[in-house]
């Protein structure tokens, strides 16, 4: 299926994708919806006004216009699987070559105008009004890696690993977009672990790192109290994002113990501003990590081999320095199976909701999602192109993440996640 | 002062207090913003619907009619803490004897029976859409307790403990208005801890608690990356809550290394429905627990002794036994303390955002503020005044917490957070 629009090979928002996102641009900074669709972003909120839904089918025609007229995608995905279904295969029709629906856009020179719009004018916003943030601990290589700095391979894994979608409550108001600066945190940290008594100190951060993870956007709400069966998980499933999880070792060190990591991760969670909806990566499943372990029976899928697979990239662009390539088939959990452990107390999801994979790393250091391991907690600096070194980030650094699935021509890519660290605020 | 209306001198919503809550009636469903004075609610829709607020300040007046037609506080809370002050004192001059402005409402036969409605007869609401719901730590004595019993007394308190006030991020979904029933959760629980390889099973909690917490509301934002210097913290206060922090032990037990707990949460946090404001409790504050360890500066206050002395009271209502008498003054950490905690690391704060103060618990067993320290995790039962016993929470029990400052006559109370155990929701 190709496109009247002339889509470069390479990019990551071909005709099989179609993403949705919320843009604005500088003569109307309103934010609204839009898809990417290869070098433009398509303003829905104009291609409604317009009468753009006019062929689409009475359920999509009737919501469309208040919907895409809203500042988040909130209210489109409230209206479930079905109806993004609908409007992305809609959608598609509108922009590919020889379909009926070709001509409402092709062939109407003034909605072209003013609805397809090229990426480089316009702004991206958080795409959802996020409701609860929570961050699974699902990449096994990373929590193996990570346990080994601390307690050795033998005890890496703690005894629930294996047994259950370990995760904790994240920050949602600290979730910014794509391009969105991070300030290097302030917090207490403990300058000389080993000395007696263990006093803290007061510092910028020192060990500011990056965590690679993919995000999933929840679109369906389950009542309080009622568990969400996982062959029933997958309708709640908007979309994906990338997501770098900021991460300040030294603070977390220090903190965590006994309720978990807490300042070390509220200064800032970065997402890429492109929703890839769910059925734009059907076909992107595959086993995760094997698990011997027999599962409890709300974790085992009819369908197995569920987890996706995205191929992934870490560049410090500040250096040209790729840090890492990895896969989001590094994982031990599928979504669904997060949707069904995270619900199984009786806690109620909402549309919204942002669900943060965990940091994914492969197989070898030069596929892990983060420094603290690339780096062995620090202890050997990672050479960068340039001639450089890093242990963690400096200030000017800029982290970004790719991410994409699929074959040249028709790739399903989420674009990028980029960061630049500031140097701390002065403090009071 | 006293007020022309008729109020108990027990009572908690006296002309000293006017707390702000949410409310609807049989006859009209909408949610809309009330304060509590006596026996009843005065509907602040309807009374600035009425031009109730005409002889008020201009900014209130100007501003009354819209945030008071809204569905939560929160755009009330956003106005900030001389708006909240402004509107409290023009109320208790409406309402109280011997003022000018009492004869707006009581000389308004009209308005008094559209407005001014008997508590008995209105459902309260979840005063505000809750942003981000942060759990700390900050009851000592708790604390310790919970140390003791998983590693003795000697290491019950963890190195930090003293140094920063512990938080972890709650789930803010899941945060219920009092009367809300609770299911009991499904979970992963070790019924061996000690049996080796250890291996969990899918069960009902059969370790379900109560957690006696303060709550303190949020309304005023700060910017992403910008701490809060610990002498503005007050002004980031709306007001306060009764809050039940649901709590499945064994969940938490297996769950809960190395992030913190997650499933044993998320499953419910009830509050009361009345927000006391920050400036009726502003003369209910006192030294909290000593705390011999030299501070960092950002958790310094200027004015010492800013910990709420609020009364508090846990009663098991379903056998009229009172499980615990004890007062917030034992928390080791204050308001301010905790916001300028939270937003050292540049975490932005929201209005609406909800901190609860950690489990509170006094001196003694009968001061305690949950059953996991009662009865020694589970260990020795309480006895029950019926002549039953409990070592955790059964199906029906229904626990009301309640709590209060001031004296007889100008009590500053909450009312009460209520909520009963329902059976767990069939699975599958």
């Amino acid at each position: 299926m190709s496109s009247w629009l002339s889509i470069p090979k390479d990019s990551h928002f071909s005709l099989a994708n179609l993403p949705f996102g919320v843009i604005s641009t500088g003569p109307d900074p309103t934010p609204r919806p839009a898809i990417a669709i290869g070098l433009y972003a398509l303003d829905l909120r104009a291609f409604a006004a317009a009468d753009g839904f006019s062929a689409a089918s009475s359920h999509v025609r009737g919501k469309a216009s208040s919907v895409f007229a809203a500042p988040t995608l909130n209210d489109f995905a409230a209206l479930g699987r079905r109806f993004h279904r609908d409007t992305r295969s809609y959608l598609r029709a509108v922009l590919a070559s020889d379909t009926p629906h070709a001509a409402l856009l092709r062939d109407n020179e003034p909605l072209r105008k003013s609805a397809l719009l090229p990426l480089q004018q316009v702004k991206n916003h958080l795409p959802m009004t996020v409701g609860d943030y929570t961050d699974f601990y699902a990449g096994k290589n990373h929590a193996f890696n990570v346990g080994s700095l601390f307690r050795g391979p033998a005890d890496a894994l703690q005894p629930n690993y294996l047994h259950l979608p370990v995760a904790y409550h994240g920050r949602a108001s600290s979730v910014v977009v794509s391009g969105t600066p991070v300030r290097r945190p302030w917090g207490q940290v403990l300058r000389d672990p080993a000395a007696q008594p263990k006093v803290p100190a007061l510092a910028q951060s020192q060990r500011l790192d990056l965590e690679l993870e993919m995000g999933m956007f929840v679109c369906r709400a389950n009542q309080l109290g009622c568990p969400v069966p996982i062959d029933e998980a997958d309708d709640y499933i908007f979309g994906y994002v990338l997501v770098n999880d900021w991460s300040a070792r030294d603070l977390q060190a220090w903190e965590y113990i006994p309720l978990g990591p807490f300042t070390a991760k509220n200064l800032a969670t970065s997402i890429s501003p492109w929703v890839v909806l769910a059925d734009a990566l059907a076909d992107a499943k595959g086993p995760g990590i094997a698990n011997d372990t027999p599962l409890l029976p709300y974790l085992q899928e009819k369908t197995r081999d569920q987890v996706l697979h995205v191929e992934l990239e870490v560049d410090l662009t500040s250096d040209t320095t790729t840090i890492s390539r990895t896969n989001s088939r590094f994982l031990l959990w599928s979504w669904p199976q997060m949707i069904a452990h995270h619900t199984i107390s009786g806690c109620n999801l909402r549309p919204g909701d942002l669900f943060g994979s965990g940091t994914i790393s492969g197989e070898d250091p030069a596929s892990t999602g983060c420094l603290l391991e690339r780096t062995g907690g620090g202890k050997t600096a990672m050479r960068l192109d340039s001639g450089g070194e890093r242990r963690f980030l400096l200030d000017g650094d800029t982290i970004v993440i790719r991410g994409w699935a699929g074959k040249e021509g028709a790739l399903v890519g989420f674009g990028e996640v980029s960061g630049k660290i500031l140097p701390a605020e002065p403090l009071f």
